[in-house]
């Protein structure tokens, strides 16, 4: 409790930020003839209001945070600042239940893109604008979780993720650390969301569109303005666009600093995780590209490359727009996809799932262990492009996998408990436990999770937050020890 | 190639040995009015023949074993014992093709019970007799595989599984070691094996069916004489022999040497993984009982309690007898009893999966370094019933979990690529990986593995292989290392 009080002022800034960022919305809503304008002045006023009251009811309470803090606080945030995004949609959309917008909410922030939305084309382009800006404030979010917070909270083997750039940090105070970090990160988010933002332009979209999905793409969201997501642009270069910008951001942010200091794009090539990231991308992407060409799905090469790169580099980044309806592809191409997104992506990314890195931790500490029943007796370290990993790195990473593969099995259950079929139960757990969004079945990429119960979108909710805060820093809170002393 | 000359005469003995066992399916067709005794004769004779001729051939070479020959012995006998075990088969039904039979026999002396096979009512008493007895003889080599030949072996933490009666074993030879291991297993095995076989009768079986069942039962096979598998007898006395048996063998026989030696029960309760076992058992039949009467499957709570009770033991314990088509009850119970043969039998059990022990080593684990998060600089230790788990073990475990992961992945992968549906795909990987036999779909309990096609067979008897042979002793023959030196 004695954390609670430390955090609340804390919470109720980033409360008024979150509310001064509705006035991107706010802006599409002037701009342009859309009635949304309305409801995001009043979502903007009670978001502040809130904001500010809860300030000043805890200001006085202020102290130096503590590293510990930081489990709390993340939490606090992205279950918090949801409940605040839900505003717009619920004041523009009387129909839509609590459970649904929170849901929506939450996927945004947790730049999952699932939607309970249908006819995302007739809602005003500010409603739309708000539920993609909410993937890209998420993605700055998690940036600064998963670089500059997590490593320090030592959660799930993260300490491996801190970049060469990041130097020692035992002697600073962690407020100012943290910020310095951000900064770093944030000019690179931003240098990139616009390039992104131009090129979508420049591919054709308008400039709302642009913006759009420049934010669904740099979060790896993968919310649209459309039903048919990008099916409705249909267009090769918009898809090349957005295929290279899934794959930049899709690798750890923290090596773009070096690729700046040292003016060259050696380093994105000496990473271990940038360049298994890369091989498995295009393999994968090849792979699928021939099975389905084998299997008549399309009647030549180009097109089967066409469909099965956006496809595969959507699912597997975890970002989750689609072109084309993939699930009527034979069940092996989908069913791959949807294996990719768990691992794929790298640290220190906007991407969800295990990451790279870890799998890499995993796969070398087994081979060490198959190299040791021939060996007993043998000395072995694990290693990853030349540092060595210590036995408790691999125990958090082990520690992580474990619990990720409970909660998915867990969820599962409750999924199917509440009646939901097999297929769609397990794939909606893969797509939000990794943040991706659409699964198979009912949850695929031509439906969406409108048809759930509450009972089932709850799980969904709260399966999408454990994947996106890296389950140990939410379940943490759950032990005894942490409430102690 | 040092070490596969030193096994051949081994394998030669084992083969000889095997050719032995035929003997048994043989009395069955001298008895009865049977039509297969021609073909045990010839398959006794070839089998016979070839070992002798192996061992004519290789005796010279004999030399003492080594353990680390261990690992290529228990993947030659459980690739070519089953090679000679398809003979009565494929002379019996000439339609059948090698790859069928080969998966049968495989499935038999896995341990397995799934089937290619229909109409198993309309095949003579002595061909049956010989598909359950390969169960009893594999359940045998698992015994020994696992009490006595794994932990010599430090394969996946089955250092872990040696029980208190071992005893040290430094300064033993390998042989004589096992073979004292072997003698008393063995005396429990077949004490519990006549205790069933009277028990089946007395419930009211014929003879031949009670001694086939009680085959299949001990070795937690399921291989049944009927299509309908246990429906055939629709008798709640057989249903309640075939429960108790089934939890029997599922438990460490090590711990019936301890019974025995201490004339008490008290080990069986005493033993975590006994009684997380009988707990976990306890529990799903309540909670699967519950739900089959909320979802109105059946009328009342007895006759919910009844088939629950079977089919959660049957499936959980990895046997795969099934009394009603529980694939048509909601996916949930199904799920949740595929699920648990994952993991909930005990080692030095005939059973499948990853084993209790291992799941709990795992949960500790990770249970220390949820704490660890809290408390980075606190020293914990892993225990086990009192027991200190070493991190060696810990990693062995774990490579092991990972090992079983990827095979999982990877087979379902096969299977969806070569067409199958992936509700098949997958529970078919999970049922054969785990020994069970039945998954759902298409291999669901009213169905079995006749439909796949040769590719699919294949893939699924290397992966009852690789699931009965603890993965890491198979796999490791396929390092560089192991052929080294
Ligand atoms: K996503
Ligand atoms: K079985």
């Amino acid at each position: 409790m004695q954390s609670l009080r430390r955090l609340l002022p804390v919470l109720a800034v980033v409360l008024m930020v979150f509310a001064g960022t509705m006035v991107v919305p706010l802006l599409f809503a002037l701009l342009g003839p859309d009635d949304g304008l309305l409801d995001h002045v009043q979502a903007m006023a009670i978001t502040f209001i809130c904001g500010l009251a809860l300030f000043i009811a805890t200001r006085s309470r202020r102290s130096e945070l503590q590293p510990r803090d930081g489990f709390l606080l993340v939490t606090l945030v992205w279950t918090v600042l949801p409940a605040f995004g839900t505003l717009p949609l619920l004041l523009h959309l009387p129909d839509l239940s609590f459970t649904d917008a929170y849901f929506e909410a939450v996927s945004g922030l947790t730049t999952t893109g699932a939607t309970v939305l249908t006819g995302l084309e007739k809602l005003p382009t500010s409603i739309n604008v708000w539920r993609c800006f909410m993937v890209l404030i998420g993605g700055m979010g998690i940036l600064v979780l998963v670089v500059a917070i997590l490593p320090l909270l030592g959660v799930g083997g993260s300490q491996l993720f801190r970049a060469e750039s990041a130097g020692p940090m035992k002697d600073q105070k962690l407020t100012p650390r943290i910020a310095e970090t951000a900064r770093g990160l944030w000019t690179v988010y931003f240098t990139l969301a616009l390039a992104c933002f131009l090129a979508y332009r420049w591919a054709g979209m308008g400039w709302a569109d642009a913006f759009m999905h420049m934010c669904s793409t740099m979060g790896l969201g993968g919310f649209a303005a459309y039903d048919a997501s990008f099916g409705a642009f249909d267009s090769v270069a918009i898809e090349v666009v957005a295929i290279v910008f899934m794959l930049l951001a899709g690798i750890n942010f923290a090596l773009y600093f070096l690729v700046l200091k040292r003016r060259s794009l050696k380093p994105l090539w000496s990473d271990i995780e940038a360049r298994s990231f890369f091989a498995l991308m295009a393999g994968s992407v090849l792979l699928v590209a021939l099975f389905l060409l084998a299997h008549g799905v399309y009647p030549d090469f180009a097109t089967a490359l066409r469909h099965a790169a956006f496809s595969v580099v959507s699912v597997a980044t975890t970002t989750g727009f689609a072109t084309v309806d993939y699930a009527q592809w034979p069940m092996f191409a989908p069913v791959l996809m949807l294996f990719l997104c768990g691992f794929a992506t790298c640290a220190g990314s906007t991407g969800g799932g295990i990451k790279l890195i870890r799998s890499l931790v995993m796969l070398k500490a087994a081979k060490r262990d198959m190299t040791r029943i021939v060996h007993p007796r043998a000395v072995l370290p694990v290693k990853i492009g030349g540092t060595l990993v210590s036995n408790q790195v691999i125990f958090s990473v082990l520690a992580f996998m474990l619990i990720y593969g409970s909660v998915m099995v867990l969820a599962t259950l409750l999924l199917l408990f509440s009646g939901l079929d097999i297929v769609s139960s397990f794939t909606a757990v893969v797509a939000c436990i990794n943040n991706t969004g659409p699964g198979l079945g009912q949850v695929g990429p031509s439906g969406n999770y409108q048809g759930l119960s509450d009972f089932q979108t709850w799980v969904c909710t709260i399966t999408m937050l454990l994947g996106r805060l890296e389950l140990l820093s939410v379940l943490v809170l759950f032990t005894p020890q942490f409430w102690r002393t």
